[in-house]
């Protein structure tokens, strides 16, 4: 394999990884309707039968490195996956999926709950590895809201400082699916908050969905976050068609990132495909940004290679994380591994190669990748 | 050649190839500014002394891939090249450049309809392929608006219906051109089209000129189409100068493309230049959008490997498809399909010598764009 | 190393460039931080104390290229680096990198001067080559409105004139740094002009900075200059957090180019990133846009093949410049020159390697954007 240097590689594949955003892992046994449907990202339709969700580069690169981890000889056909994976059944497709990921700490998204899911007590049970939670900000706002609208504010801080207490290592915000980033970024008044939450009660009264859309309620969270020292992790660019991808671009994050009040802690840009070299260009400009691409990994598989090394153009490389956004299958939670590990070991080893870095410097950006800047930034 | 496997480079280049998006060759013998203008897709201006048209990737690929095919060596100097042309004429140009393309059918975008360029007919004169026509919703409009404006939705669509049961396989909109992307897509009422048309009319009489520039009108079309089940391609990204790019990115297509009414019918997104990882997005978001990177694969040359590897992000690869969206001289229609199979042969090459595809894998999917996704569209 | 035809690289290796975008070195020796601060161009912030000027491409680059000039090894340590670099001194380490970057030609914009940088005559000195300079539109300005406001139209034509007679070569504006893109370009009438340069002047003696934000002020700024008859180098994507990133996108330009009155000089699009793809279009479309890719270059350092392989994708290859835009560290002066000719080494060594492009066509553009452009553009 051109650029691959069988030391970095061996070192790059041994590194414990903390997977600093993922959710987890399916909890039992399901159809194959709903694996295929969890390769898809973008749409929760069901697929149409002239597409498989193993005809695309995750569907390739599951049957290439997942299929040996069950038995199977790589690239084998899809039928022959999906059977092989029922007959283990989901619980031992979780360890070694799991197991096989090499991750020391997983940093886990608890914002999605839903029984499907292991939670981060299954996810440390099934690994050894220990979990940290990440609480989701409109999930708060979300559970507070149904309670009543009195004292918001003080109930909200009081959630967030009560998360911290109980060890929830950090906070994300979903503002990029429910306005977009360009909205006002000024810090709402108590009494704007106050006012806000009481109108977003009453439509609630009158049949509304319990889904937080009202923008000074979304910044008001991401304040509260930063003034209760939790750092905030953003999804942004990827994800489902329900998001105006345009009006996600980081860069539209500029006035909140200007904002010394939200400069006290680290704001973590999310998967960012195809903004990534926007975020890193963040991530140069605000000591406090910081970025990831995962989600984005697993969903170009062989096209991978390309994304991480984008990731490593403007940032520091102490700004650079690893995650795997999985979400369901556990082959996501491996393959966000084997691709990260993969792409590092040709995109390093490329450079090494080439003598443009040496072999010492690769392994060490590798290792702040792999851990060094996750485990600083949320303080494992 | 890295990442070179003879066998697959073999594969690719004997696929027959549906050119899903393609105008007619120049009809006779022509300028060498004729020629070196239309190797310039942004500028319509005669090129200043300093520049030829043969000083770009596409005229260094033309040197390369089409000299040969004129009994030249390769990279044969632009004289000597234009020199040999001009000696076998057109027809006979046409004649090796058409047959060399290894196109199985043509699909002919007839709106830009002029005695320069070969018809449809013409095409399938030339080489024996069938040929399919497109037909280009603005043009419908501007023909009937010149006949008056009364009964416009009715007429429009017995238009389309005609057009259908005569053999038309698909609908073309360059609203990309006309007001950009960023304009309401909610369908408007027959009244809303019937007041938009008498306006329309009003302003021709008092001189204006016969082109459709409405918003309202322009969006009645794509509905119109779409109620006429027939496919729509959409010309996305790289145009020439009198397009706003920035407002043809895909992603504006959203409100669309979320819209019931037109999901029933493929979406076709052409060219996509630089937005071809937006366009691969909304194909994994939407069943029923499909996209190709013709037109800049040529313009890009060289550079064509990147761009077509990019192709294969997060789209399906049942949603990818080919096409030359070449214009004039023929050297265009045989570059596409040259530039095309190279950038397959290296770029799968290369995940098979990497083993991240394998090779039978990347045969189907070679395939796959080759022809199989613009049968299935288009119901050839 | 894949790609690297040994030919192709001596060639490359040993032209003349014309840094058609730069600044002055340092005049005199400083401190670690103001190094370091100098390797990042996104933040003025002094750096956390987690974040090294060192851990980023750039850092590497210098680690990788400068060091060998300071008589060191390959890749040594930061702390060695720079306790050499003390011990050298300023002058001798400009004497060492500046003549390295085997320039011919410093195009120097004296915009941001400062006792801290050599001026163009110090840049002469330092190297032998001629300097010739650029003006800042703004400067002229913000000169002009501090000796009042009266016939502001005159005295600012008459600046430029007498610019031009002593020898300035070009002008430049940062637009995107005081409104961004996104303005009405249409030209303001002397009325309209003189109407803001009195407001202004109100504003400055109110107390207001001397920083020229005002549209009409900026936008009669590049007319005076097309007017004057010199070319317009313009700031786009890549420069520090002040900056609308998203708003400077070149495509927004648009309405200017499209404007006969500015289409009669170059305007020359600076450094680009991320958007040079969007550049290369810009510079198809319009017969006066350039592109150089400066700046970048040195901030992706490893990166940097791939940026420069993106520059030659749309634009003919008259249209494609050299530049560094060093500011400061004078290893930025070389590494700029460095990066650039290893890229070309690789990115059209690739190309000759797999015959898509003749040695003798790769050493042919490789002049025309080390020297042959500039010296046209700017008539040196």
């Amino acid at each position: 394999m051109v650029g691959l240097n069988p030391e970095l590689a061996e070192f790059v594949d041994a590194l414990p990884l903390v997977d600093h955003h993922v959710h987890g892992a399916f909890a039992a046994d399901g159809s194959r309707d709903r694996f295929e449907n969890s390769l898809n990202e973008g749409s929760t339709d069901m697929l149409p039968a002239f597409v498989s969700g193993f005809d695309s580069q995750l569907g390739f690169a599951i049957r290439r490195w997942c299929a040996p981890l069950l038995d199977l000889s790589k690239h084998t056909p899809a039928d022959d996956y999906w059977a092989r994976r029922v007959e283990l059944g989901e619980r031992e497709v979780n360890r070694r999926f799991l197991t096989a990921a090499g991750v020391s700490d997983w940093v886990v998204d608890t914002g999605f709950a839903t029984t499907d899911l292991l939670d981060p007590a299954g996810m440390t049970t099934a690994t050894g590895a220990p979990s940290h939670e990440i609480v989701r900000l409109e999930v708060i706002a979300e559970a507070l809201i149904a309670e009543g609208p009195d004292d918001y504010v003080t109930r909200f801080r009081e959630r967030l400082d009560a998360a911290k207490a109980s060890g929830a290592v950090g906070t994300k915000s979903v503002i990029a699916y429910r306005t977009g980033f360009d909205v006002d970024y000024a810090r709402p008044t108590d009494a704007d908050v106050a006012a806000a939450a009481s109108a977003w009660h009453r439509s609630l009264n009158e049949g509304a969905p319990p889904r937080l859309m009202h923008p000074q309620l979304l910044v008001f969270g991401l304040y509260a976050a930063a003034d209760a020292g939790l750092p905030i992790q953003l999804h942004v660019g990827f994800g489902d068609r329900d998001l105006d991808l345009h009006r996600v671009n980081p860069l539209l994050l500029l006035p909140l990132l200007r904002t010394a009040d939200v400069a006290s802690v680290p704001i973590l840009l999310l998967h960012c495909y195809p903004f990534e070299r926007e975020a890193g260009y963040l991530a140069q400009s605000f000591d406090n940004v910081y970025l990831d691409v995962g989600l984005a990994v697993n969903y170009l598989g062989a096209r991978s290679v390309e994304l991480v090394a984008r990731s490593y153009e403007a940032a520091p490389f102490a700004k650079v994380l690893y995650s795997s956004d999985a979400f369901g299958p556990s082959e996501l939670h491996y393959l966000g591994s084997r691709l990260w590990r993969t792409a590092i070991s040709r995109v390093f080893g490329a450079w090494v190669e080439s003598d443009d870095w040496s072999l010492a410097d690769a392994k060490r950006v590798a290792e702040l990748t792999a851990g060094t800047n996750a485990r600083r930034v949320y303080t494992l």
